[in-house]
């Protein structure tokens, strides 16, 4: 298919999304910039106008020349501000649907005040939908990402190791060979406030330190202003776990894959409580097919977790959080989770991030993760198929 | 001061800002993470309640432990939910301001379902006030900042420079040693949709080409989805200007600076225009003082441009920006603006990046960019004083 076909199919899927959920929408404005690219190909700056019936239209402030260069829609106008779009459609009605978890109050408030829109309805929900099913096109650059991710993590990693290295170090080799093997390094999350930088690296007990973010896996960071990456104090100590939960992106799409190392001689505990969160993520992986329900897999898994191995999974002590995997694509955070309240089916080419790990007291997490693309054969693993404790 | 005292004088200039903007202002509710960090010293996630009168409150949802740990404010309470605000404290009133610029609508709405405010006013200018003047302990880590930042560029790109490295290699060779030499790696903006992933790594052409970013120097990038730090495949010619647009960040605070290279020889007009940028720098790095205007800073320099020169000057063609500087801080887009409409005088420390640029057609971008400290003698550099093209 042309990337034509590709983007102009984006909007029949999403126009469908959006019936079923808001019986009642009229238009769609979307401003957020990573939404903006899903459906027009560029990451330029202005609004893409989606509506029920009629025209589209792509209006962009900066810069119109590089949006038509790098977008084949044959509806991009060029606009100084959004004043100009009053002029150039008839952009009215009662209601507007909006990207509500992602343009801020302000910015809208400024928008509407050219349009007057009484009622503001939400859309995240149907974009959600639309971008988790994954094209080929897409699947293909996830698979590159996935590629680059599997070689950093397996091969390139262990190479590195060395007594004494830093945490904010080993990031920083890590950063320099994603981008150099032709990843992006830039690492996109959705939900506000969320952050990521190259994500958790984490030697002995970092990986069971207090985190804001939503994950199993915890982290020292830089500092309070800084809670990412790694820490440029703590060194890596003989004998110790280490435990690296990464994303990696190619042409703005993440995988993410989380490997654990023995640097030296670790605890056999740590090896028992690595292979059960191995068979926990190929028990979920093996459900991972077109039909299954998020929630249902969640409660079935959890269910079989007995009440010693929980202590501690899927994040140690206050960390601990209530999935097992997560969509992912242009954003690392995507639509669905392995949790309650998700129960629509999962969709051939969904991709999912599985993360069953736990935490062990003064000796730091084990457990894996691996990026599956939902096949009617359950999930395949796009970032490598190796899942033992690598011993270094 | 402690830091619990520099905390809390904080508190107390914006109260002040606030009463000057806002006279009939009850209550603010902080939900970004970077304000958060400003106000409590740590970015755990939850909510910070400023009251015009009465106790504050510091509500955390994750990680308690962790906000406790790292702020040394005396009113952190653990929340699970917003509801449970509800319960602690009186929070109830006609009206709330929030950081409008920075919450997402629907974000704000699931708030508000709690406690029914009725009118929403806007934070954003009196934080951005409060923000832009620095204290000595921030200044502290602004130089920090600065130090290798100027190290990075005038003394470590030199010895990487090669025929044939790629924007993207070089920025992955950047990110590295900044992070090795105690930098954060991470760069933060603060408007909606801006991105910035280390700067703008352009060879020859590359600073010309379009940007949606709202700066003079322009960017090719990875690729549409990613068009920031450099491209995979843009080799090192002989004979071409580099211009490297960079930020660097040590323990949450940024500095802005930008260095060219001649890698061979390159057109004595690059060196003519360079030297202007230099001058037309120094020009307004000398009125940075206290008491002087943004906006008259602007008029009067640009003013003085001739006509000739302003042809691409702050960006080529569409590029082109109408500001010279801006503020700078835990974000790199901070307040005030040394452009139109900024009328408020320069305060005694704050912290302002100086960037005239200009680009020349098929050669490249010139120009310069340093980070001032505002002092009654003029602005300080902290990004060190080689403002010369360096020759490779």
């Amino acid at each position: 298919m042309s990337l034509k076909g590709e983007l102009l199919s984006r909007f029949e899927r999403f126009k469908k999304n959006m019936a079923n959920l808001e019986k009642d929408w009229e238009v769609v404005a979307i401003f957020g910039k990573v939404n903006t690219f899903y459906f027009t190909n560029t990451m330029q700056n202005g609004v893409l106008i989606i509506k029920r019936t009629g025209e589209n239209f792509f209006f962009v402030r900066k810069s119109y020349e590089r949006a038509k260069i790098e977008s084949p829609l044959d509806f991009i106008y060029p606009i100084k501000s959004f004043k100009d779009i009053f002029d150039t459609t008839d952009l009215k009605g009662e209601s507007i649907h909006i990207e509500k978890d992602v343009v801020p109050y302000g910015f809208f408030e400024r928008f509407n005040k050219n349009f007057g829109f009484k009622r503001v309805g939400s859309a995240d929900l149907a974009i959600a939908k639309t971008r988790a099913v994954k094209s080929d096109y897409e699947i293909g650059l996830m698979k590159k990402s996935g590629e680059i991710h599997e070689y950093i993590l397996q091969k390139f990693v262990p190479t590195i190791l060395r007594e004494g290295i830093t945490e904010a170090e080993l990031g920083a080799e890590i950063l320099r060979e994603i981008i150099i093997k032709g990843g992006q390094g830039l690492t996109r999350m959705g939900t506000f406030n969320a952050e990521l930088y190259l994500g958790n690296i984490c030697f002995a007990d970092s990986g069971n330190y207090y985190n804001s973010f939503d994950g199993p896996a915890g982290i020292f960071g830089v500092s309070p202003a800084v809670p990412l990456l790694g820490n440029h104090r703590k060194k890596l100590l003989k004998d110790s776990v280490i435990m690296l939960d990464i994303g990696c992106g190619y042409e703005g799409y993440h995988t993410d894959k989380t490997t654990v190392y023995a640097f030296g001689k670790i605890p056999q505990e740590a090896y028992d409580f690595h292979k059960r969160c191995v068979e926990i993520q190929n028990m979920v992986a093996e459900r991972l097919s077109p039909g299954e329900i998020p929630s249902k897999i969640y409660e079935d898994i959890i269910s079989r977790v007995d009440r010693d191995f929980d202590i501690n999974f899927m994040g140690f002590g206050p960390n601990k959080v209530k999935f097992l995997g997560h969509g992912i694509g242009l954003v690392i955070d995507e639509y669905p989770v392995i949790a309650k309240g998700f129960d629509d089916p999962l969709e051939e080419n969904m991709v999912m991030a599985i993360e069953p790990k736990k935490g062990i007291e003064n000796v730091g997490m084990v457990g894996i993760e691996n990026t599956f693309l939902v096949t009617a054969k359950g999930g395949m693993s796009i970032t490598g198929s190796d899942y033992d404790i690598i011993n270094v």
